[in-house]
């Protein structure tokens, strides 16, 4: 096998970003929580580290990094080749055999280690904690989840790039799409024209499905995209993100189909675009994350459509389009510079429908950045 | 609330295959191995039992079936309108808030179980795990992997329905395509016309991205779809799957880009040919899923190549598309009438190329019946 340079797995791989500065920086986490090493099965979470994006079948692909020797990637036979395009040189492959199994991999990966060991106490399933636990009885499992998820949460200076890329990408497409907004076509037409958009302007292969939601229907926050066609006068809310390099943007607007909006859709649209400024104003490095959802809720709930706001406030964008922070109201983490981060409130009404707003941001230095710069609803150019 | 009755779900929602006797079957096999609940988090288990298709983001969402009491589904607040449209009055829902957590309606689903509770060790997370056990210190969990992946590998009259129509739409997806094969189109160009047309054959929502490997890329069984161009006289691997009410069909063909075949790669299609006939034949109800293996592995080695296929003949369809039954060379559980898998030889020669024919097949009462029909490779006519 031929060890490709980091060069060129930098321009190549999906997650061109990772670096021997990346896994000094978790092994330097690790250090400070006295983790011996830690055992990566998420895809996100290897991918951050090493670069690999993980076809997430059932099949096991696990990162051992230990604080002091390589790291160590457990694939399967048959994605060898694929390891060592994307990884290069950063980690030793640790290939397992349909017929075998993991478990002697997972062995080899941990062989040596005796102190505490980190697994995602969210993402490791039961029976691959016993596989672990099995492999390596001297190891003493603890949760790494927190101190991946931390790091993660900051973004550097390339990450911040390609969420940059993905927000720009998702406002030209939501652009793009008012064109296509009129009676008569159905909510499903309307998503294949969206993921079409996003694939010609370079959104890469991960993708989910756009969700186009009108009439009724708008006030099921996470419904689906069917054959309901749209009908003058109705509410219609879209929402969809890009990805840029494994990361993720996301955003909504709410538009008003082939008509201006009407008194109560207007008054609708002002007090969720009133709730949106008020939390990206409160986004500042220090704040906590429960004051963000505050500042959008209280101007919801002052409108007395309070009980109509039935999630939380925004959710962080990285390689997963819903990590951390989460802008809830028990959420006592502060706002730090170098989160990505979306802020959409919406409210949602039986029997009627539903207005949200989604934007993209970045907390700077000394406050935030809004990313997704295209106008907040159709008939509507207005921005904070 | 309104109720929509059982009968309007059967025709809107996905999984269109749910009814009470589905639940009841499920309930037979508890009671068979003792368990009073068993707590389900996996989507495709979830929606098998009670037909909701979740979501599967991070939020909980969980399906309590006590083997006597009424099935509770735990979901996300803003699920609750599509659980009730999918799942009609066959469950109780128990919904809890982004700024509660779900610990709460943990408690209230599992209220009053004191016996086994069976648990997905393959699925469940260590954290979630331990949501149950504190929220439920009277329960004993207990592994319901084996309960439900062995229910779910035999399919029933309605789900046979949809994996042929799954492999109908993929027959005639994979003839289309072959008139779009042609040097200097890209494997990504591909893969998109595949997915278009998918689609336009009524594919479902849910979707894989179509892999289209060429030339040297054939030779990585689990590579992605990229800018490279196909050339005559390329090798020229397409693998994808079609999705109907939520089951799977997977398929591969070998082609070759503008020419016929050369002498070598007649050679290999002809080997692989061999092997997919004879592990076919193998796949009668009583022979063990490692006897199917065999049978194609055996006739791989003889050509030599046996270091060249490095993965299982096949695995299970269903709700997931890689699922049990899996044929490799350590399985002994055992054929049975019902249930539907692919088998998929394949070999991958560095530097040089791959082959790799898949089909599906539903195993009858007395032998296999291939569901997939479409020419097993450009320019050959060849069925078994």
């Amino acid at each position: 096998m031929v060890y490709t340079p980091l060069v060129r797995v930098a321009e190549t791989c999906e997650h061109r970003c990772v670096s021997v500065d990346r896994i000094e920086r978790v092994r330097e986490a690790m250090r400070q929580q006295r983790m011996e090493a830690i055992f990566l099965v998420s895809p996100a979470n290897i991918a951050y580290v090493c670069g690999f994006s993980a076809v997430p079948f059932e099949r096991l692909i696990a990162l051992v990094l230990p604080s002091d020797q390589a790291p160590r990637l457990i694939v399967p036979l048959l994605e060898v080749d694929a390891a060592l395009e994307q990884t290069a040189d950063l980690v030793e492959l640790v290939p397992w055999r349909d017929e075998d199994g993991p478990a002697h991999a997972v062995s080899r990966a941990l062989i040596g280690l005796k102190g505490a060991v980190g697994v995602e106490k969210s993402h490791l399933s039961i029976s691959r904690g016993e596989l672990v636990t099995d492999s390596c009885p001297t190891a003493r499992l603890t949760d790494c989840d927190p101190l991946l998820s931390g790091l993660r949460a900051t973004k550097d200076a390339k990450e911040i790039e390609f969420v940059r890329c993905a927000a720009s990408i998702a406002d030209s497409v939501m652009v793009a799409l008012q064109d296509e907004v009129r009676s008569g076509r159905s909510e499903k037409e309307l998503s294949e024209v969206c993921a079409a958009l996003l694939r010609e302007a370079g959104s890469g292969p991960r993708s989910l499905p756009p969700t186009v939601l009108t009439g009724k229907k708008s006030g099921l926050p996470h419904g689906r995209a069917d054959g309901t066609r749209l009908q003058e006068g109705d509410l219609l809310i879209i929402d969809f993100g890009a990805n840029v390099g494994g990361y993720w943007s996301d955003i909504t607007r709410t538009c008003f189909v082939d008509v201006e909006p009407d008194s109560r859709q207007s008054e609708l649209i002002s007090v969720i675009d009133e709730a949106r400024r008020a939390a990206i104003a409160r986004a500042v490095p220090g704040a906590l994350c429960a004051e963000v959802d505050e500042a959008a809720r209280s101007v919801i709930e002052s409108a007395g459509l309070g009980e109509c706001f039935s999630h939380r406030t925004g959710h962080g964008l990285g390689l997963e389009i819903h990590e951390a922070p989460f802008f809830h109201a028990t959420n006592r983490d502060p706002v730090r510079p170098g989160m990505v981060a979306t802020i959409e409130p919406g409210v949602y009404i039986e029997g009627y429908g539903g207005v949200r707003i989604e934007d993209d941001i970045l907390i700077g230095e000394v406050g935030p950045e809004v990313l997704t710069t295209s106008p907040v609803s159709s008939g509507s150019q207005t921005r904070s």
